[in-house]
């Protein structure tokens, strides 16, 4: 009596399934099968149709009018309703056959229709033209899975995975470790979810990353690890950050800094959906320096040009009092971008917006300078400009009648950003003025390399901060600076930039104690009690390692150029943290929080709200 | 000057790498080629040898005692170290292989050794047959997991993993989702941890599956979900559990218990390991009636007979008062197994051992009986048994001269838990006497179907609660007794059981809102207010739907007969919970609690501890 597993199509979506045939793969060559379908009711039509759909497509299904019980049930049928049909596959007539729809060139002519279980009206209808609010699609999110953009984003989210654990692990020889998320507090892991335990004032940490966990894993002899790694951040309320995401994370032991940088390259050509092209190889890769110097950003879009130009030698011996005075300071300079016909394509909005940002921002004056048809530049500043000033202007920038340019002057820390700042919003504003700047179907991959290892701490004179974190080795050419000039150091780290978002990071470790020792304690003034483990663990026959970590979320969101990470998370959180569908997170009994030693501290102001 | 790249091996454990080879993979045909190896010191050998390690094996490399600085680093080697070697690979000399080594034929003649790391002295040696004690281990796990059977434990893991991941994807359509751990509390939810957000009193928590999420995912139309999902359970100190551990989470649409059960058994059969045997398929399938009648268990071990024989038609006409006492009971019941070759075997310390267990956890007496050689039954009961008791027993039992029948007599419900306890512990002492009574290379696979779908509420008489969640949908010849006799009721329920260790359990769902909410509201008395968001979703088109959740920890862990699921584990905590090697969970300043609005509730004796 005992039901057992009925022996069924060995491979593809139908086996073990109830169904014969999925609702996009019905094909003339299937006219005569007899075949049974199940998916959600798209479209009634003429009260003769029944348009099926699952995950894979659509089918049209015909009821014949003859048949009086069908016609009953398709009479109290409700669109996204659950139907079972069965019946037997035939060409259309001709003449009705749908060119845009894969199974257009048939219909099922039903001989059953079960209503396996009706739907609601809902609070929106799933279509893909339907629009509908951001706050709507997340509390009701299982519907809004149901449209097509969303079921590719998943499907393909999946597929990439897969493909790259295969690179990893079938042709790279990594294994895939699972490390903990219940840990021990970084100090000063402001970022960091705690989880009260039930021992009195212990608590456990969500970690930011496995850093830790990767680097022992290779002084436990692992050689190379990857993961699919949950990791946590509680930022508060920032725009497109989740407080949990996936990182793909990678280390591995014996290697440089190049090898990881191939692997990489390797993992991305062999994981990359041939359907947006292929990938160039190897990715450029310029220095820190030269991101800053080229694009005053570490993480340039390098999908159009309009580089930053310092124009400070034009200059050097201006009478102009603010250039001059900019000149002046320490680390002074004067840098122009060029706007290929901004002339024509920028109103005079546009360019308060971009002086705008200058001064919000960077509290700095923003100078426009518009080239005539005549060569000559129009501006405030021009009458101050002598011919030799404007001629080495166009000269170094190469402006051409009709192009704008953009003049900032004060310190290189601050009038980088700014024109880095700028030169994307130029972008935005050209594309919004229909110029094509970037090309949407483009993958501008590109390596940071040589960063600063250490940075001045902000608001802390004479302190000193890591520029990523306290583990990356020092350049070797550099590494004597570590215990001499710190500033001057730098990094074995690398970021991987796509498009000008920054999808990865990485670094050769310091594998030797007394090195981490030295950094931790006497530069960053850590306390290096709490990480006495991996101190330990250096000492213990560390082998040299590095990796990285590749921001999924965010690497598969430009992929699909979704405008969100939500839009490639299935059930993401909203940019306040909650999730809008089960109203997470959400209060908790006193009761419940006894086991855990804690209470809550309301603050004066909201104690009644509760 | 920008380090690119370097062209590397494409594939395999030395791509991208510094080393040429690992090893362990050297072997004569590599003889006069140059080399260079990474890895740890295994052993120093007459000054004259270093066998260096990594995860694929060793490889001697001689040091030649003409080379006065190689004889010089070489003397300053400590084990553990880290080096680098690069040399010649020669043939050992004639009558030296080590046939006991892979890389035994071949020696590498060091050119030159490079000291990467010196190993400081360990807590305890790198060696496999060196014991150490469980928290040493766990302290140091980046050294315990250096030893041979751990990387190969890694290793299986990994690699069972992506074959499972290979069949789902590949084979059967499967969607890999990733779904949130930060979520929201379930209604009683006494073992989920708590996670505090920056709303005052507002908690996420930590969930114990992705149940709910699974199945919106299939309100959404995804058709077949699977994920690798790490789980949280906060039970405080229990003997191997794991605050978070791994399951395989499977669901699909539009599918059968049967298919569910196809499936499993295709993806073991996939991704069993070869050198485990193969497995018989399909498996073994039973009803819950039935493994509670033969093996009074719901996860019997099946490598073994001794099965519980009902004897109460024996004692039908019984005089012997507890006997007859027992039998007029509610569900009174005679039961039996019978320990071949136990008169010999048992000690009467065994026995006592027996009595105890039977005594201290059911509160029974058990009654024990020798078959003599002439087949009398030697027992404190033998003089009131009639020659037809005596037959009786020894004719339903099939006891023969010389084993022992161990004899309970109570109701049903404690009757067939003792014996099966019993018939465990028995197995345990038969095989601490030398007897192979489980074949060790076995592996077992059954399933337990046909759950009652509720219980009653222990210490709540009337209550129910659900046998194991409240989403199971019933038998279909049940389903009207939901309604009338709920605890007449067959749960679609299945339990995949592994050498009498549960290792999946899984279910076909209830899909219509209508079911659900009655379950829920009517029969367990829930609120069904925190429930909305899914009684909501039921009602918006699911389709019928089913699925599984295999423990990969425990599976992993018998496949490599390992004694605690520590042992397949990278980071395991101790059975209190803790990691004893950064030492968390850990204090936490007031400061760092102050953004989550909560404080400590110090108990009164441990105030000052702090």
């Amino acid at each position: 009596n005992h039901k057992r597993p009925a022996s069924s199509s060995p491979m593809g979506p139908c086996s073990v399934s109830l169904r014969s045939h999925t609702c996009g793969e019905l094909r003339p060559e299937h006219a005569g099968e007899k075949v049974a379908l199940y998916g959600w009711v798209q479209y009634l039509r003429q009260d003769l149709f029944v348009i099926l759909r699952d995950y894979s497509g659509l089918t049209q299904v015909l009821i014949s009018q003859d048949d009086g019980s069908l016609n009953e049930k398709l009479g109290e049928l409700t669109v996204e309703s659950v139907v079972k049909v069965t019946g037997t596959v035939r060409r259309r007539p001709e003449g009705q056959e749908n060119t845009n729809m894969p199974t257009g060139d048939i219909e099922v002519l039903a001989e059953n229709l079960e209503v396996l279980n009706t739907c609601r009206k809902l609070p929106f209808e799933i279509k893909d033209f339907v629009k509908k609010s951001e706050a709507l699609r997340m509390q009701y999110r299982y519907l809004d899975l149901r449209s097509t953009r969303m079921q590719q984003n998943l499907r393909l989210r999946s597929q990439l995975s897969m493909r790259m654990r295969e690179y990893l692990c079938h042709q790279h020889g990594f294994v895939d470790v699972e490390t903990p998320t219940l840990f021990k507090r970084t100090p000063g892991g402001a970022k960091e979810f705690l989880v009260p335990s039930r021992e009195p004032g212990r608590f456990y940490s969500l970690p930011q990353s496995p850093q830790q966990f990767k680097q022992l894993l290779m002084v436990a002899g692992v050689d190379r690890y990857f993961q699919f790694a949950r990791c946590y951040r509680d930022e508060g309320s920032k725009p497109d950050r989740q407080p949990e995401f996936t990182q793909v994370d990678i280390e591995m032991s014996f290697v440089e800094q190049a090898g990881v940088m191939a692997l990489v390259e390797g993992l991305l050509r062999y994981s990359w959906p041939p359907e947006l092209g292929g990938l160039s190889q190897p990715f450029p890769c310029i220095t820190y320096s030269e991101a800053m110097r080229d694009y005053g950003s570490d993480k340039p879009d390098t999908r159009f040009h309009m580089k930053l130009v310092d124009i400070s030698e034009v200059f050097v011996n201006t009478k102009i009092e603010f250039l001059k005075s900019a000149l002046g300071q320490s680390e002074g300079s004067i840098q122009a971008i060029c706007v290929p016909d901004g002339g024509r394509l920028f109103k005079s909005k546009d360019l308060e917006a971009l002086k705008e940002t200058a001064r919000s921002v960077f509290g700095q004056e923003l100078s426009v300078l518009a080239v005539r048809p005549e060569g000559t530049l129009k501006s405030p500043l021009s009458k101050h400009l002598s011919p030799s000033d404007t001629e080495g202007l166009l000269g170094e920038t190469g402006a051409r009648p009709g192009d704008l340019l953009l003049v900032s002057a004060c310190s290189l820390h601050t009038v980088r950003p700014l024109l880095g700042k700028l030169r994307l919003q130029c972008a935005e504003l050209m594309e919004a003025r229909g110029v094509t700047l970037r090309d949407p179907t483009a993958f501008h991959f590109l390596w940071i390399v040589d960063f600063p290892l250490f940075l001045p701490k902000e608001g802390e004179p004479g302190s000193l901060e890591s520029a990523h974190h306290p583990f990356t080795a020092p350049v070797a050419q550099d590494a004597h600076l570590v215990y001499t000039e710190p500033l001057q150091v730098r990094g074995q780290h690398y970021d991987l930039v796509l498009n000008g978002c920054e999808v990865g990071g990485g670094s050769i470790r310091i594998h030797k104690a007394a090195e981490q020792l030295h950094v931790l304690k006497n530069i960053l003034k850590e306390d290096v009690s709490v990480l006495s483990h991996l101190l330990e663990a250096l000492d213990s026959g560390a082998p040299p390692h590095g990796g990285i970590a590749l921001g999924l979320d965010r690497l598969i969101s430009l992929m699909v150029r979704a405008p969100s990470i939500r839009d490639v998370i299935a059930f993401p959180k909203s940019f306040r943290g909650h999730d809008l569908m089960s109203q997470a997170p959400d209060y908790v009994s006193e009761e419940d929080l006894k086991p855990y030693h804690i209470s809550v501290t309301w603050p004066p102001a909201k104690t009644e709200e509760k």
